[in-house]
């Protein structure tokens, strides 16, 4: 394990939401990141899919451990803002969030990240999300 | 409790995800509504503050009750696209979420709410959102 | 006029989109401001509704606007993003953008903004904004 | 021409906004579009960059075509929501936005493009653009 996945995990690992929704920290590089959940009856929407504050949960997590990926060690990173579209139903095993920097800057960090769900059927391409990270005093 | 009412908390109900996170629909009036949550230990983000997710998850739902409220009994809403702005750390003791609809539309309802932080030291403005419905099938 | 209205005068006399659009900044107060823009011939989509692009530049420099104006002297602003919401066709006369400030810090601003189109028929809903500002150096 | 490219210029053709930014439409492929305006004297904002509002005026209809592309001949659509975030000034000699669908639909189609400001010092990322299409009756 490098330094910036020392950190990242570091960091990952006091997200009590992210234990809640049983999400892993499955790679964290620098300017890329991948977190997964199970589609789980505990973060289910009405209909029975996964409900789109999980896709938004590990989502936003990815984009903002991708920003925090390529800042000086120390930082930490919140978010300013964050869109999703959400693009087919949540349903499978599992959703995965990739995360990556758009653009790095010393104040501002553009970030987007895709979520995909995996199950029996493959790999569907379910929300895309667009945003902002600053840089804050930890 | 009215034939509006009863179909929104028939709905939340079905959501375990809101379950998952304490959250209550405290007020289902037709293009109004309250969900509420505790900041609980497990909901929190790598500070200590509510998890961005958290106020997501709740703003989401009230904006997405909003707009069934106002669509003919039996309707189902998805979200297609939801942002929302961060303004203040999320810190208190339970994050209320008031959503309204923008303008109802036959296909296309917008929809927004605002979250606040509630606790001894008062209300504040934590979050916004922005986004949009569509009416699908149940 | 006072200083706040003589600052965003200034600037905005500076913007030579807002002149090629035919655009007018009506209302110059702290944390409030309005722009109106003819719907013109020049200014269209292919359904000949005045363009999103209308919406969007008069609300964004609304939006910018009302953030400029809570902010020291000398103090300049740029949009890090924003999201437009279209809610009706932009029909009429002209587009009046309404900016807000919806919290105001030191390194952030959240700003808002609504668009109406007005006409013979009245006054209607068309457009809703929400983002993002930052302040720079001049 | 064929007849994608056909339906796309007869559409871009009556945006009397696109002769008066002076954008052009580049290729217009099925699922992909080009456009691009000059960094001209009459569409800056009040720093000497080019205003927001023409990165989100190509962005938008570049990606507004992109969607167009895929559907049947004869359908229009509209923009139900677009989020721009901006990630550097727009300084150059033109900007050139470049349109995809990221996921095409039957009701909705979600659509993003990124914009370019291309000089003499190259090419650089000044935006990118995440947002909502729905076909209408013409």
């Amino acid at each position: 394990m490098n330094d910036v996945e020392a950190r990242l995990r570091g960091s990952f690992a006091k997200q009590t939401m992210m234990q809640t929704l049983g999400a892993e920290l499955e790679e964290a590089a620098e300017g890329r990141t991948r977190i997964a959940a199970p589609i789980a009856d505990h973060v289910l929407q009405q209909q029975g899919f996964a409900h789109a504050a999980l896709a938004f949960a590990i989502g936003d997590s990815a984009a903002g451990y991708a920003a925090l990926s390529v800042l000086p060690e120390g930082a930490e990173v919140v978010t300013v803002e964050m869109k999703i579209n959400l693009l087919s139903p949540a349903v499978g095993d599992r959703l995965v969030a990739e995360g990556r920097v758009i653009r790095p800057g010393r104040r501002i960090v553009a970030v987007a990240s895709d979520v995909f769900a995996e199950g029996e059927k493959g790999r569907k391409h379910v929300a895309t999300l667009l945003g902002t990270m600053v840089p804050v005093e930890p």
